[in-house]
């Protein structure tokens, strides 16, 4: 009678905040790969390249130039994905046709989307930027959250929630180097973020505690999926980690949104951020791709909202096996149901155990 | 005051399905591309390839050799994602401790995977097959099928639903050229599914009929979304499509299952499948890369799950602009919500003008 083995067995685990399950199939990561690699981005990119939209003094797509910036710079996206003045619908939209009210469910959004780059230098990345750039960083998004919550609550803006996020790497669909993120503001709560509120809600409700408090509690006394952690903040593994070096990084106590940062805790992220993102670079000594985001309260939250909401980060990196194999997930986890390689266990592991301090290329 | 144009003005639909939102942002098709192109695969492939696992005759990675097969072959997947003889667990874990017991939930999974070669031929795609070839691949469907019900009914086999699906082109994640698909047999519903089946329950409960019967109702009616149909099956871009050029294959009248289909609705697949695939291919003059897979009842199924069961297959391909522009669902994707640039009914409109009779390479 063979033991049940985590490391070698399949199985599938469940994913608390999102309700939904991955398959996880530990010993297929031992098949040889034989399809598309991705290339790696050329290391000799300048400082400052006359032809980016986003270098200081530049001009952009749309007209108009970029100011001589020293630090982060926020502005409006060109190509925004929602905009403040376009007409609306009505709340529920009547087709007169019933078959059509039923099966036709649609909502107006309204919004504004923004660019935010983190340095004027168009060839570093988070893991290359110094401890107080990176403060800086955390700096603009809590500005950001402030100014986007006052303009709904004074000028009535059409802004209930900003998504803050960072796509890196061409494989995560960025279209340009230039160290940047984006935060895109809504009238809605975007579908993740209202099904976690959902979840801490009904976490919260039937054992009065925090769905990640007792999280953190719990991975803090495993210890076996931390990768790094400080007075703030702890990075994980998550145990339902669907991309093969997926983390999260999360608040240790409660804290609502960035808005509520004192100095330390920005120093904190900043610097967890850091050692995480060396992490990952020097674990196939690449400029590791990812798309990473903010999780957070919804602007202006009262009440249940305000009370449930548990900042974290969520960093979804594509790479499996080197700097040019990544993970797909196509068939299988489009159809039927996410599917991952090795375990989160076997992840952090690999993860923890690399240099978070000196970045490969300092080692050359 | 100007009028709500959906063509225009940023909207979220509702998936009915899956009980999710997506974003669609029409104008946002408009902005430049300066990101990642995907390369397009070269067309000298040679009918035979000696360095093919999938060709016939030829060795496999885990030794053995394909028979000279003429037609379709099935083989067991040699790196398979589930297996039959693992040791399981208990239904509900109890890792003693009460925290661990509801934040790490856990299941294992048996099963098999199998791989579906389409044709001898090792360079040719679903559109470039003939009619009776593909009538042969949904017949191995079908025999696939029945085969794993009927183990689990004798044998006692721990199988419970049959992913059938296909991952097409390097952009998908596919490692060998060679027309192929892939069938993941589990013991557990996978999370697509059980989710579409519980939508079909509530659905069906709410208003006693069947939620896609309603479906079809309506585009048959309204038109706009339709790109093909014929006496048995209809195929439109959904109203909640997420991929720009994401289609649905649906059933006119209730089928379970392809353990059903008579010959008449084998023939209907097949050609509108050959139709779909051309169209496909024609609109960007490339071998269009997608994943695509079969959605219906769990083998076995009874009672209810039987009955609210409706075949349907979802096609989804990631190409945006061009053979080489795709769209990345990436950070707001993952952490907000699936956005889309153009609107199912501008992809409608493109695929249903295009030729789905003769492919662009017979056309040079
Ligand atoms: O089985 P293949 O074709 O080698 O692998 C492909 O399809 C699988 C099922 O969708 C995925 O899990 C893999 O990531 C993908 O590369
Ligand atoms: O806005 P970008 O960087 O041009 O575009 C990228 O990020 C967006 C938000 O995740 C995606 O919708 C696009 O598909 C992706 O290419």
């Amino acid at each position: 009678h063979q033991e049940f083995d985590f490391t070698d067995h399949s199985h599938r685990r469940y994913n608390p905040l999102t309700d939904s399950w991955i398959l996880v199939s530990p010993h297929r990561a031992k098949r040889p790969w034989l399809g598309q690699k991705e290339t790696v981005a050329k290391s000799t990119v300048p400082e400052y390249d006359e032809k980016c939209f986003l270098c200081p003094g530049n001009a952009r797509v749309t007209g108009g130039s970029n100011p001589d910036y020293k630090s982060t710079y926020i502005f409006q996206n060109d190509f925004a994905a929602v905009k403040t003045d376009q007409p609306t619908l009505p709340a529920h939209m009547d087709f007169k046709d019933p078959l059509k009210n039923k099966l036709f469910k649609v909502e107006s959004v309204r919004g504004n989307c923004f660019v935010i780059c983190f340095s004027p230098k168009h060839n570093v990345t988070i893991p290359q930027m110094k401890h107080d750039e990176l403060v800086n960083v955390v700096g603009a998004w809590q500005q950001l959250y402030n100014n986007l919550s006052k303009e709904a609550r004074e000028d009535g803006k059409p802004f209930k929630y900003v998504q803050i996020f960072e796509n890196k790497g061409t494989a995560m669909g960025c279209s340009n180097l230039h160290p940047h993120g984006q935060a895109w503001c809504l009238e809605s709560i975007p579908s993740e973020v209202s099904q976690e509120l959902k979840s801490f809600k009904k976490y919260e409700t039937e054992n009065h505690c925090d769905l990640l408090g007792d999280y953190v509690k719990l991975e803090l006394q495993e210890k076996t999926r931390i990768v790094v952690e400080n007075d703030s903040f702890l990075c994980v593994v998550p145990y339902w980690a669907v991309w093969p070096f997926e983390t999260m990084i999360v608040s240790k106590k409660k804290i609502a949104s960035v808005a509520q940062f004192n100095e330390k805790e920005k120093d904190d992220l900043a610097s967890i951020m850091k050692t995480l993102t060396v992490k990952y670079d020097n674990l196939f000594e690449c400029s590791f791709p990812y798309s990473m985001g903010l999780h957070q309260a919804p602007l202006n939250a009262v009440g249940e909202e305000l009370e449930n909401s548990w900042f974290h980060m969520h960093f979804y990196p594509p790479l499996l096996r080197s700097a040019t194999v990544r993970k797909f997930l196509v068939g299988f986890e489009l159809l039927g149901e996410p599917q991952r390689d090795l375990t989160a266990e076997q992840a952090a592991d690999r993860l923890r155990a690399l240099d978070g301090e000196v970045h490969y290329t300092e080692k050359l």
